[in-house]
């Protein structure tokens, strides 16, 4: 069960090319995405209304879309623009999903389209601002459910153990983030610490590499599975400013109940020209989250098979509060908009902090 | 669900060679069918009363099957004729199956031995009359329901645009078809045309290509999935005896519920000798159900998962008109030997057309 | 549903080594087995109790293993040793499985760890005492379920049909089995024969291939899927110390309900020191199992589905007296272990013997 009613990341804006019709499967919804001839992009339900067949396997027609089988034709707001076998009735339409293009990602409302307001996309415009030397992106099939990859966003400690020989060093685990719900429903979450050690990654940036120095490491995670990272640190005791600031972003958009859509796209505020420098950055990033993290998200999805994890009655640590509120703020979200109950609540053991 | 009471397309009778085994699931039965000695094709269920191993995995045996595991043998009437470890008792004993050659085709009757009348098999006598020279044939595994091969058929302005570059061109969505439900249970549809254009592939076998064309194509369906197709123009106004004229068989043997045993072949009336012409024939059939209708019929599957077409409420054109009627047809006849109900009747939308 | 308060065989124990994790799913349950610092191996639910990540993707960690998700480590107990996010509470640990190590394989007990005593592991100490030129073994991943494993064995009959050109030669279909269940719940069961033909893979180790031998064969089932088989043979009429005599286990450990851990090894009292012989016994074996027996096993099992042989009523013939016997006795201790109902009881049909 997803939420309808927010803007999911569905593609690169680069990867909608023009000739081209584009499937893919949201929600667990099959949706035909193309261009049209002035640029604009539309996304319908991929099954025509007629006999199934799927849209995708059709082409393009005018402005809109073909059925390759018998030839019925719709635009981008679904409506039909050709029968070859009659009038065109009421009945012949498809399902039209709101599109907004933003921050190099095309958005898709899955849900009451009178609802479907861009200003709800979250703002990652710092993608925008980005000069091309110091922006880089990846896209990650995850056969793992979209919420197992929020809880392992909101619990950075994950990266002392699974990321530690480039972005671990146990500064997430002595940190004691603080959490914070917010009334937009989104969630903040931050880990400050000073005097520890940086990220293998990123010694070589500082320049007391010997030094211990302040880290600030925040996730701002937003109901439609996009989440803003903020990672820095400087110098102990000298200003923000001597030392590195990062600036990413990981969305998780639902395909199915348990396999994911995983988009990111990195940022920095250091060697911003330096091509060379980026593309080892944008390695290194890849390396984590496609080595690291997407095979232990799968593994952990194959133990779970199709039970919901806090079903399963796992033990709960401290790290784990930021994640168990972001699941209840979800779950409220869904019983509010489904009007069906979502998982029951879960507390982290107290004892065991 | 299938009709048992039917004859099913099994095998090309040339497939069946004398020393080999040959297992194939018709109508969700697992069937081994082998020839005797003396060329006489038998067929039982693929599974040895004792312990179900799969017979097919065993050998020819004098002139019946003898399963590889524990030496058990049984003959074309599904009879032990030899028990290695014992008497042979009455429950010794395998399902067999009618079978019929004929038309260059091994069929087979999966329901009640009594009622299997020969006679009962379609009469597509035209393969035998065609010369090898102006006869072709193929198979396609199809993993979509074996009424959507049927759907396919019945409504042949697919033509038009799923084969627009071979088969199409655009008169069968001008044509309006005449449906007839004959007493046998079966179907006929014919779409006439007159003064139209002729298919691209044709177009080299007429005298005139340049001017207009009568066209007669019609589809007569038969309850066990077996349809015989008539395909001809001439120059409008003209004799047919100036024209071509083709027959073919398109015809889909349940495998499962949703896979399909699709054995077609093609004949003609024209360049009766000309073998070379005889293979661009094949190709150009081949192509157009291979790359061109199996693809679709496998996708418009995917989209209906495990549901029934009509139960997923499509928008129904005048053009749906005889593949309703055919699968009205279907399971009435269905009801009539199951005892159980069939799919609910669907009307096309008369405001549609 | 499998006996769970019995020593299955879980690995060969030279393929545990130090430093690796090794996974493996034994009935139903996905279990990670690896040896600490001093070479004793330990067995442990392979799920994090945390966040459910495998671990078996962790690492080895002092003398037990960490999670590579978050860092949390467990010793062979199954005890929490580390918890880098918070203090050890007793919720912080994962089931541990009694192992033991004998006769070269790693024994688990997946029941109750009380009742886990080393004495019920079946006597298979032919294998620590033969040499190696005279010890062979392997392992065959099967898709097939323990109890169908059982059945092969149980009747040897199949050898003279399945295994006609190696292992068979009639004499076991000519044999009338004596069966006893035992009070410890083992089964044995004997085929002798005097006067009859060795099978061909044998024939060049008799002093005269040309005369008829006595021949003994046996079986001892174990409930928890070992099986010991003895085979020999000499001149009819001549003492046993003149033929050749072997002894093999074979071994059916459930992985799932349709999938078997299948476990053999062979020794032999003749040609011990012969390596070059050894090597083509062990191929003569491995080629009978894997390319003869494991492919029928997974036919039988297709054809089954996911149901149980007995249910379906098969015909029965005497040689399954030892089967059925052996699966009685399994579904007593089955009811008995877990307070649910067993297979219904199948007697062999009296008449066809």
């Amino acid at each position: 069960m997803f939420l309808k009613n927010v803007w999911y990341a569905a593609w690169w804006m680069d990867e909608l090319t023009t000739r081209e019709l584009h499937p893919r499967t949201i929600a667990d919804q099959p949706i035909i995405f193309w261009r049209d001839d002035q640029g604009v992009p539309h996304a319908v339900l991929d099954r025509c209304p007629h006999r199934f067949a799927p849209l995708s396997m059709g082409r393009r027609f005018e402005n809109g879309v073909q059925c390759g089988y018998h030839g019925l034709a719709f635009d981008g707001a679904g409506g039909c623009i050709l029968n070859p076998h009659g009038p065109i009735v009421p009945a012949l339409q498809v399902r039209a999903f709101p599109l907004v293009e933003r921050h190099n990602i095309v958005w898709i409302w899955m849900g009451d389209a009178d609802q479907a307001e861009p200003d709800q996309i979250p703002d990652l415009g710092f993608a925008d601002r980005a000069p091309s030397t110091a922006y880089s992106k990846g896209f990650l099939p995850t056969a793992a459910g979209h919420l197992l990859i929020v809880d392992n966003i909101l619990d950075l400690t994950h990266a002392d153990y699974l990321h530690a020989s480039n972005l671990g060093g146990g500064a997430m685990t002595r940190a004691k983030p603080t959490i914070e719900v917010r009334p937009d429903s989104t969630l903040f979450v931050e880990w400050l610490v000073n005097g520890d050690v940086i990220p293998p990654f990123f010694l070589s940036e500082l320049p007391y590499p010997d030094k211990p120095v302040d880290i600030w490491n925040s996730v701002l995670w937003h109901p439609n599975g996009a989440m803003k990272l903020r990672f820095g640190a400087t110098t102990t005791g000298r200003p923000r400013e001597e030392g590195i600031d990062t600036l990413a972003a990981h969305i998780a958009t639902p395909e199915t109940a348990n396999s994911t859509h995983y988009f990111y796209f990195n940022t920095r505020s250091f060697r911003l020209g330096d091509a060379e420098y980026n593309s080892q950055y944008a390695q290194a990033m890849r390396y984590a989250f496609s080595v690291e993290d997407k095979p232990m998200l799968e593994g952990q999805q194959r133990r779970l098979g199709d039970a919901d994890l806090l079903d399963c009655k796992p033990v709960l640590l401290p790290t784990d509060s930021a994640s168990i509120r972001a699941r209840r703020v979800y779950a409220k979200l869904l019983k509010a908009e489904s009007g069906e109950a979502g998982p029951t609540e879960h507390e982290p053991l107290a004892a065991a902090g």
